[in-house]
């Protein structure tokens, strides 16, 4: 398969549906809107929302049926951008090669659009409710799995012990954690609730459940490995910030070469753990495989 | 019916709920479920989730049915005030008699803890989704307004506004939609979602929406009454802080003796859109008139 045209038609299919969830100047304070899409169509690859879909895809459903889904996921992850990035938190001014959403309008407005992302995710599954008649216990299930991947539990949790662990040694368990929670969670949770929402069997979504989890933490890894290797033009952001911030991190931890290898044997574990699945599941395969080339 | 007695019991409930929903020592995160439950538990009157009881009770339901969206009203009040709260917002030291969340964790602790809150009331309510086998539709719906009660719609949107109206000159109508989003939005919530859960008509549904609303306003005013002829110690915050702040209330566009009209005449209306159900109102109408005489 074609992985470059594939991951740019599902990434128009995403931009489509989020930019009919959250149109130009929606709302009674239209700042906030604006700084919402300012960051939510900041050129995002939408690696969430084509995970999702392309759950659905590999259990046999229909992609587009897990389109608000798909579309929630990016309105969590781009909510947990924006607060991340606040002078309090990781303090960062570039994200993607562009103002964060704090130095573009104002830390009031960033910490206002983060909630609204946030809620705005919720708000537009329970909207969808009407296309799913008969299924809306599967819709609650999702609201469930995204709930638990992104609050304290899951996304906030991780962010918090990694705010914590700033300064500090850590441990190599510690770090695995920090990672599972604060990336793999929303990772894996988006393969999950995709393969929910395309009807796939118990079994078929715990295998996918697991793909996401080998998936989230080779993602973590290559990232890492990018912050050392790759580019500030290829990466829109400031890389070797890691090792300026003391971060412990995976190459740090284990050294380049066996980073490498252990992002290499995960991989490998993901696609494995897909083998029941036929051709239907061929995107999630190349997506994995493409983590360990990928530049950005 | 004895009000107070009435109110101590309905917060006894809520408050149970709540301990059950946000258990000490939950996540993997002690610190930031520490900070979620420290200003959970603060000593809100609750009075969202009472008002959905009562939603309840007035169309003839079970108010313990509405127990998890009571939960999940405090939960998003409760993250309101902490972000509201942070030093890019209002920079508010006292919540309650209490250093407020940032005062006593830290910004991005309770940055979190707002983020952690809000993402744990939707997360309720998903989970409670067994509770209500046959009723899921009720449920997705009860969703679908409390994100519209809380996101840019609502809230947030609110909250923008009132960033945007401090230091100059607002017209009446300003400050009304400012109150009507930031502060009117759950509470109407609150009780429409209520009537929700207790299975009310159509009809009844909007008949306590109409409540809601004209409740919230009420309420507004006052609350902003209280700022000016409040104390401190009651008030568990600083009084007296709008006019510091040069902040646009009721009684300074219209005068004291005014607004406290409007505030009566607000109540009144509220009662009369009860007039078609029984006793099973009796505390809202109750509530209702409490807003004349509250000191805090």
């Amino acid at each position: 398969m074609d992985l470059k045209a594939y991951l740019g038609e599902r990434r128009d299919l995403v931009n489509r549906a989020l930019e009919s969830y959250l149109p130009k100047g929606r709302g009674p304070a239209v700042r906030v809107t604006e700084a919402m899409r300012y960051s939510l169509f900041a050129g995002g690859k939408r690696l969430r929302p084509i995970l999702c879909l392309a759950g659905a895809e590999a259990v046999g459903g229909d992609p587009g049926e897990a389109l608000p889904v798909a579309g929630a996921l990016e309105m969590i992850h781009t909510y947990s951008l924006i607060h991340d990035d606040l002078p309090a938190m990781d303090d960062d001014d570039l994200r993607r090669g562009k103002p964060t959403c704090h130095k573009q309008f104002d830390e009031a407005t960033a910490i206002l659009a983060g909630d609204g992302l946030l809620t705005a995710a919720f708000h537009t599954l329970a909207v969808a409710a009407p296309r799913y008649e008969g299924r809306e216990n599967g819709l609650l299930e999702v609201i469930q799995v995204l709930g638990a991947a992104a609050g304290y539990q899951g996304m906030v949790g991780g962010q918090m012990l990694d705010l914590l662990a700033e300064g500090r040694k850590i441990t190599f368990q510690e770090l695995e954690t920090i990672h599972r929670l604060k990336t793999g969670a929303l990772l894996t949770a988006a393969v999950r609730t995709g393969a929910l929402m395309g009807g796939g069997s118990r079994e078929e979504v715990t295998r996918l459940t697991g793909y996401g989890e080998k998936f989230g933490l080779a993602f973590q890894i290559t990232d890492d490995l990018l912050d050392v290797e790759g580019s500030a033009a290829e990466m829109g952001k400031a890389t070797g910030m890691d090792e300026k911030r003391h971060k412990a991190t995976y190459p740090a931890l284990l050294g380049l070469e066996k980073a490498r290898e252990w992002a290499r044997s995960l991989v490998e574990e993901a696609v494995a753990s897909l083998e029941p699945f036929g051709s239907g599941a061929e995107p999630l395969r190349e997506i994995a495989r493409y983590l360990l080339v990928r530049r950005a």
